[in-house]
């Protein structure tokens, strides 16, 4: 079942693109954007979601092997053994260092709203310029520095399809979305986070890695036309096990659909690379699809993104 | 207010290892150490805590400046702007990277149980051998993947004290912590989440960074006495400001007691160097010295600890 | 003896800029500068000042500590040491890992000419934006990838002036490195290298490091006006045991002058950081301040600079 | 034209092991083992033959990129390009940060003693427990601080046997290299560095990267019956284009029998992939097949290696 739905042309996208747009609504410095959607009261009420307890990572080990989605693995290496003695006494201590980038395919991270521009402008309007070798000026990762805790929503595709995965270069439309929400007795509200599951996790566990870019086999995703359904609903936050990306894009001209409307144009949080298939069972296991989700970047100032470890509790 | 307690004999330490040891509790195989005192069930009650649903960072900024406190700054670069184009047109994104050590007085970190070794042997009595330069055998920061979530207990001595913060050097005793569990109503039980505030972080943004080794000027801590109460309380983790060693230690021939009796004899879950000023000021308002902790380590296959961001839920 | 060389206006410095330019002189596209004064003919003349064969590193150690003036200390660990058996049987392997920035007060590196701007502009003209996040397209570290061999004069200021070394701030002119020449009869010529001692390196075994920048002590270096005395000997390369400049600067408006006449406007192989105390006691001991020296930095694609450590052989 | 030789056993390997063993020769606590064999006079000889002057690097461009040869990638990232403004007004500055393992086949550079381990013990017999996770306490790369210099032998195998390179798991024996001395009249003797081509690099250049480990396809080295003869000569540099290896081994048991016995027995200064294309040219080109050599490690105290670039000048 590949989409049947028609490719878009720059203008429409462009359109697409105005239609979905935040800029301003929270002011002009706004570095939290669709974040704005969850207030107290929302996380209070998806605390309030918790039943048995269950708490379940929606997190992939970190890859610090290079291959075909990992060309820059991460570097992992200890400082210090039990082979020394500690330089005073008892007990000793064991001590590593961890290298390497923030955004990959094969570790779960958040972005900063500072990572995506569109035709040189940031979330809000804000310059690209803004974002320098010194690191950003604006919409680092710390504006999400106290969470982001809420509902979580799983729409799982396969599931609905009747499939263990979506192929590379599917795209899910906005009526597909319903259609699981219908199947799954659920559905988006204001402040929710979308947590969206492909499979692409799965296929990697069961085919191995593989190179999900324009120079590969791409990758399941989004369709351009879905956004609008999220910004109507307010969705908070989008948590995919891809990123949310189709690959080759539905846009004519445009690489990377998504991130051009979700983050420059919405200012949505977005994650990168989850591993949904441990919350997926779960859910179809308790036959529920929301549960709360507490997912913390960590308080680098500058970041573009950070790896996290998102968690949902059942 | 230094405190009276007296210094402990190697013998006397001996003695209290064994009391509080954990080692065969929860299996020879066991990684988990206390975490295995939280139970869903536990979850479930802490979530249920949640009232304003105003979320809290317990962190601090991750520091990438050298200092008396911070020998091995991390290491962050951008590896991309957007003063290149993206590689396939629209949009553009930023990149960064990250290096450091794990360990260190500045920034917020969980210890894996593997962190700490007394005598040779690490939580469980596994050698510490099985610790080499390819990282852990055993009990590495995985064992925590799914989170550490529940009922989070400040206990603010400072606040007990009437003082800014503890000077180093001070040691709070058990009587001290049931003080103070007096004082603000509260008390530590099975599997929570023992909070605890010395000011060290609050004295380090007012008087400026310090070198609070056995080679500077110390920092104040647990005393090693007070060690039986949080065995006697069954809590489950410790969220401390310092790391909770008192520096002098307070125990003969022992550099740092606190991690040997937590880690290496009850496997206990260990952060270290957490912010506490913005849920001690909460507290207060609130009148409240509980409230649900949700920490989750990043997946790091390997680790001896993680960086992360705590977040406090009231 | 401070020097008593009047500071320099931003005018006149504009003018020392435009007498000492060796923009297209060897062609628009040239990376190498004034390496190109050194020809085969040039090396192989050095080449036969070999008369004892002795080899002296002019490198200092690779510096891992902190410090003020190491603000990014290199990081280095070990990647496996013989605590794990090779993975194939015998023998086994030790590795280390290596991370840091290239250019820094506290490791010997060269200078890629892309790593000096002035007034938005590189050497030979071109524009500063040719240096990128992605790296520089033009005059990287690679453009010496053949190496730095010739003849290296040494010129000894601290000896002349018959102290350990030059206090910071004090800046050397063209007058004294004349009548350095002279005491040491030796003469800069066409292709030489200029090992340029200010006894900077001394300073920091006998005192301790110091911060050398702006918010410190300063250094002692080269004052402007000596630079056009290295254009007209057509000196090819410079090795100083600071970086040259001399701190506070004596050009107004300028924070560092030597950096933009040597590598802005001539296109002069600078390094930096180096450890001339070894040399210097064989010169002295020889009584001849010329000998070969041969340097080679990393083959580092896009680098804007290379570690490296420089021989001199007597 | 793969290799005749039949393949020792362990008993023979150990017989070799103990016939090329120089331990003690230079005194129980040497780390400099065959770089005895190069003494002043060697230097100045070698540098004697230098007659045009033209200098070749002999090193690779370092691998940035991930790749079957190449797991762990060098990091290199810009710490500052001119899209910031200078702190201290102008000149500005680009910067730039490198990171990654030293040893690896995609960079060229120079064991160090500690490296290897034989049964134990490293060269000189000093226990392989000196090297820890803080590094080794013997034999690190500063034993070569003041640089390898001396006369490059270049023995051209490919050449010999009319081949573009020698294809995996071909090992060259002692006959062979003498039939190449006997070719390029040409004679390794008591100091000299012999640089040993296989045609590694051209295979890699024209084929492209390939694993060239026993989980891959192999590579081309010595045969282990060659070692006594540059053990015999007093060689006291190897520097191959591979690792000097054949994979798979010529010796049951032993996976790197050519590391055991030049490192561990000999104590002999071994660099790894080196790039001879260009040397091989010019040899061809001037029909002589000696040189000075020029090398220097980086001075990193606790270093198993270094990165290099090494320079022949001919």
């Amino acid at each position: 079942m590949k989409t049947l739905a028609k490719s878009l042309s720059t203008d429409e996208f462009e359109g697409l693109f105005q239609r979905v747009c935040n800029w301003g609504v929270w002011g002009d410095d706004d570095a939290r954007g669709t974040l704005n959607y969850i207030r107290p009261d929302s996380v209070r009420k998806a605390a309030a979601l918790v039943r048995s307890g269950r708490t379940i990572s929606m997190a992939v080990p970190m890859n610090k092997v290079a291959g075909p989605d990992n060309p820059h693995p991460v570097a992992h290496y200890m400082v210090q053994a039990f082979d020394v003695d500690s330089a005073l006494g008892e007990p000793g201590f064991s001590l590593d260092y961890i290298a390497g980038e923030i955004h990959g395919d094969c570790h779960t991270h958040v972005d900063a709203l500072c990572h995506v521009a569109y035709k040189g402008k940031l979330y809000n309007g804000k310059p690209a310029s803004y974002v320098t070798t010194r690191g950003p000026q604006v919409q680092d990762i710390t504006a999400y520095a106290h969470g982001i805790a809420g509902r979580g929503v799983l729409l799982d595709i396969p599931r609905l399809r009747g499939v263990k995965w979506l192929e590379p270069g599917e795209a899910v439309t906005a009526e597909e979305l319903e259609q699981c929400e219908q199947a799954q007795g659920v559905r988006m509200e204001e402040g929710d986070i979308l947590v969206f599951r492909t499979g692409h996790h799965r296929r990697r566990l069961e085919l191995g890695p593989w190179n999900n870019g324009y120079d590969g086999e791409g990758k399941a995703g989004l369709h351009a036309t879905a956004i609008p359904l999220l910004h109507e609903r307010k969705v908070a936050a989008f948590f995919p096990d891809g990123d949310g990306e189709a690959v080759p894009s539905n846009v004519d001209g445009v690489a990377y659909p998504i991130h051009a409307l979700q983050i420059a144009a919405m200012g949505m949080v977005c994650a990168d690379s989850l591993n949904l298939e441990d919350i997926a069972a779960a859910c179809a296991e308790e036959r529920r699809w929301e549960f709360f989700v507490m997912a913390a970047p960590l308080r680098l100032t500058g970041g573009t993104g950070s790896y996290f470890n998102p968690i949902a509790i059942l």
